[in-house]
């Protein structure tokens, strides 16, 4: 349920009336819109009559039921205002959000070494990228392919953030490895195999940096969504979604099926940013700038895109990398569009 | 095999050659290209040596095999090259092609009455559009579902055709009716339920109308070159490919995954024309703009979306239809997009 | 709607009503079951109140709504009885159904030649089966396979029906053919890729001799029974339904996923036989015997196995073709689990 | 690699072989077959020649690459010959395996309390279980479903294996259960969901308890395999696999595909034991009769049951829940089948 405040109500009213609903059991979460303030409820408020909290307080306008059975992701809860999610980077914040600028990461499958890392991040940086991905605990079909430098990759990792202002994202696989994850990256990624493991989601969601939460691949959009509210609920409010692809019967020339319908889908039914990696999507870095451009088109909030300097010597997923130069190229082509769409970032005054 | 012809070759030596490979038992198809002339082989050239194939004329250049199991639908068979689909309207030819602005498609699911497929064609044709979509014969799920007008609904089509200047469109769901539908159709289309309907496919291939193949829900990718090489090898070279939504474990949010990774994997794989139905693809009104900004954006040659004058009275597929206001502005901001990409028709300086 | 008679109610008197409701417009169809008349309804009875209909007669014990769309193909609709398909052969009549023996029916992809088609027969034949299956005209991906011989095919047929007395079962692609195949065939199949081809399976509905419907390979439970339904409502009852493999993500090691959950489901949800083609529904023989097994332990009424003297040189789909020798060790074996569920044909005192 | 001994190879001359092809930085593993001693050799084996192996010792009779990606699980690492779980019960020791009876394994979804797991244990076990399956930290879509009694069930799972002598199996989430988890089970799971949590893996494969490795409801066969030879290259060699239906397009009547070819293919592919969930696998309990005796006509070496005493008040899972009685009866039906194909375990001459 949500309970939507009239435009002015006083603070002190509006912490009066959590503390009524906390006292019923309830677990009240604030939430501040443009306009209007908004409280959410969650627990159980199946057999409460709206009517009866409307009572609680005359500075109170509505009181509405969320239908969907993700509370804290659904569009609902936060009165059909989209969230942001504020990250923070050596070079300022980035905003992540429907209102805002595309936000695009790029990097390489996995941190390889520090001359390859620090290369293709200052290779991003100045092509236009935010955000520097890249793999030190690497989740692999096989046991016995390469699995990831761990702890030594997550230094490179720092290495390329201090060298170039980017900030920091890749993956956590085994809870045990959270807490060091945290103090290296910006945003801490949870994978597609890793998106139904309930526990991690929850450790996730009881730490404080942003997770960007990649689709499962034969998640329903409403699996993900309750993937997403195990990690909302948990307390962390900051999670991205990421389409990278589903699993169907056609994997002849792409390894998944790029699902970018999740974008329109997703903005109807929650309030959270939205990505698309477009280099696990397709399996091929020559299809990674048309699908780039379709997503961009739809209205996507941010790109993770694989961007290795040697592909064909990429320790993993080298046939998905776009090299540098064919980084910088389509950044060229998707500010085209992300200028048509009104999602480019202009330039600032002086640099 | 190709048989790629040395720029400048004589018309005499190509018809020698296109001669003394037919006495070789293959059935040669000369496709005039921007630049040279290619002489496709279809046939059992498996155990035929190129280099005897070159031996036959000093005019060939180079004699290369099409690895692909769909050889005419292969963009090896026309040397890389894609090719154009040129449709005769009232209003002119319209072209269907990689190097050709982005032709619209536009109507409703069913022609339901005179008044309302005409209100549509003036619509749409008023928005940009440069066809119209009807049905006369529909596949319908349910014996007991309205299963259109038939040959009294191709009547209706054909004053539309006579009112707007506007190409019709319309599918053949029997070969008993392919003769009057090629009467008054400027494209037939076969739809996703009938793509491997081989008998149907070499029967639309045996007449010379162009033809809209959709893709079958559960076909790959091969499977749909496949079904266009029934029509190509039947003799009929004027064949666009429409993705129109793949099935998948998810059908929660959406009807069908429009599949637009089609699009850059198909321009790799093949010379035809291809298109996008965002309406069937989604299932919904509302993810129409946001998959046909998309679509354009990862460059299909043409765009097929249902409109109804009143969507909530529609005889079928109401749901996915957009108002004709809805369309018309559609068309603005796909407008934008067009432009950005260059695939927008010029307006002509005088009108 | 279905309307129960009671118990020994007078023919006259269910005439009577027959004419009744014909004259409110609906269309009343008589079952006769085991132990109770069932006048079946289909047509605009969703504004028909049950009540009024219960006064026609006092002999009407029960007026009953059927909830699922497919209204003849419904369990509902013979008020939970299965239905019987008998089917006429040189040797008798042969029942599938419910409560009666397995059939089995047998034979290769494509009739090749008469010595193969006479051997194959006589063979499958004196193993147990009860009907030859064998195209003459074949649904290839390309259009450059082998398409099947046609109407020659259909007498090779007949010559080994003769010559065994076996039953022929061999598909239609075309309504064109439909006439000469009826001519040669016990029973029509229908194939996968047509089992949406809304205008033959009007056609197959509108001629007497039994439907084999398979499954599409994207068909839902509720899509395939929608199938059946076209068939039985242009006036055919006697469908019979196989699955044969949907398509999914795996198909590494098998062509298709062989869905034996359809059994209890159809089961539950129809009153039509059920039959099961292990053949293409795994891609190899190998693994037939095995799913042979369980479809027969499952419940289904009839199995579909391919068979060919020579696999390796097969014209089509040897690999998923038993040899004579395979067939009739496979029968051996799945008389033990026939006999133990009671569903093995006892052997007739004198032969 | 896998190095083939000859019969009567000397266990010195064994050692020494190992010993030496650990010098060569290859990890062998010794395996016992029923004639032959097999070592197994995994590591850097792709540079090296068989014959530079063979000439180690005269006692080598073959060596053979495993082509398969799954070397440990592949049935090539075995010589083709299956492998046996053995796991200690208070009731004595029962082996999973090709050659052993079916082992069959039932209970509720959730531990919800002392009398409904003790008294659902003493009924399956009357009917003859050989494991009691239990959920105490349970995989839910949503963070607000009963999320398991967590360590509490697990000393209520310990009581009702002291009070039958049955086996205890239950799902591990966490790996920071897993010791408490091992301490209570006699066969650990791994869920659907975690089966590409290859940190888990890992950690299930360190520890000495058998595995229970459920299918990812979008793994393929490979995948899955893949997975096993995590939890086998970490040192476990006790994995049991888990088919429990997969996601597929049709999700109306049944909850998943189950898909039973599995059984003959992985029979192929690995040595390892196959059991089958036909509660997961369809999501009704009216259907998992049917398939389960399928299951075992097509030749599975374990089922895994869901029992509840009131599955209409069951915390999860109701509608896929027998009732002790249904269980009864089915495990009646199932000996049939069991018996007929060999597989149902012999009653010991007294009791």
């Amino acid at each position: 349920m949500i309970v939507v405040m009239k435009i002015g109500s006083p603070e002190a009213e509006i912490k009066r009336i959590n503390d009524e609903l906390t006292n019923w059991g309830l677990t009240p979460e604030k939430i501040v819109g443009k306009h209007k303030v908004v409280i959410g409820l969650v627990g159980e408020t199946a057999s409460l009559d709206p009517l009866q909290i409307q009572e609680v307080s005359p500075w109170i306008e509505q009181v509405l039921r969320v239908e969907k059975p993700y509370k804290r992701a659904s569009r609902q809860f936060r009165h059909g205002e989209a969230s942001e999610v504020k990250v923070n980077t050596p070079a300022g914040t980035v905003v992540f959000g429907e209102h805002h600028p595309l936000v695009v990461i790029a990097g390489p499958c996995s941190v390889e070494n520090e001359e390859m890392i620090i290369e293709t991040a200052q290779r991003v940086k100045a092509s236009g990228a935010k955000f520097l991905r890249g793999g030190a605990y690497k989740p692999r079909t096989s046991p016995y392919s390469f699995q990831g430098h761990g702890e030594s990759a997550l230094e490179l990792l720092a290495k390329a953030r201090e060298a170039t202002g980017l900030g920091i994202i890749t993956e956590v696989m085994d809870a045990a490895d959270l807490e060091i994850i945290a103090e290296f990256a910006d945003i801490i990624q949870v994978g597609a195999r890793n998106m139904q493991n309930f526990s991690l989601l929850k450790k996730v969601g009881a730490q404080g940096k942003p997770v960007f939460l990649k689709r499962g691949m034969a998640a329903t959009i409403e699996d993900w969504l309750m993937a997403a509210e195990y990690i909302l609920a948990a307390g962390n409010s900051n999670v991205i979604l990421c389409e990278r692809g589903i699993r169907t019967f056609d994997r002849q020339y792409t390894r998944n099926t790029l699902d970018l319908s999740a974008i329109p889908v997703l903005r109807d039914l929650t309030h959270l940013p939205i990505a698309i990696d477009p280099s696990h999507g397709t399996g091929w870095s020559n299809y990674v700038p048309s699908m780039s451009m379709a997503a961009i088109a739809a209205g996507c909030d941010s790109l993770m895109i694989e961007v290795h300097p040697n592909p064909k010597k990429a320790l993993s997923d080298g046939p998905q990398s776009l090299t540098p130069q064919g980084f910088e190229q389509l950044m060229q082509e998707l500010a085209v569009i992300g200028k048509a769409v009104g999602r480019w970032e202009k330039p600032t005054a002086v640099v």
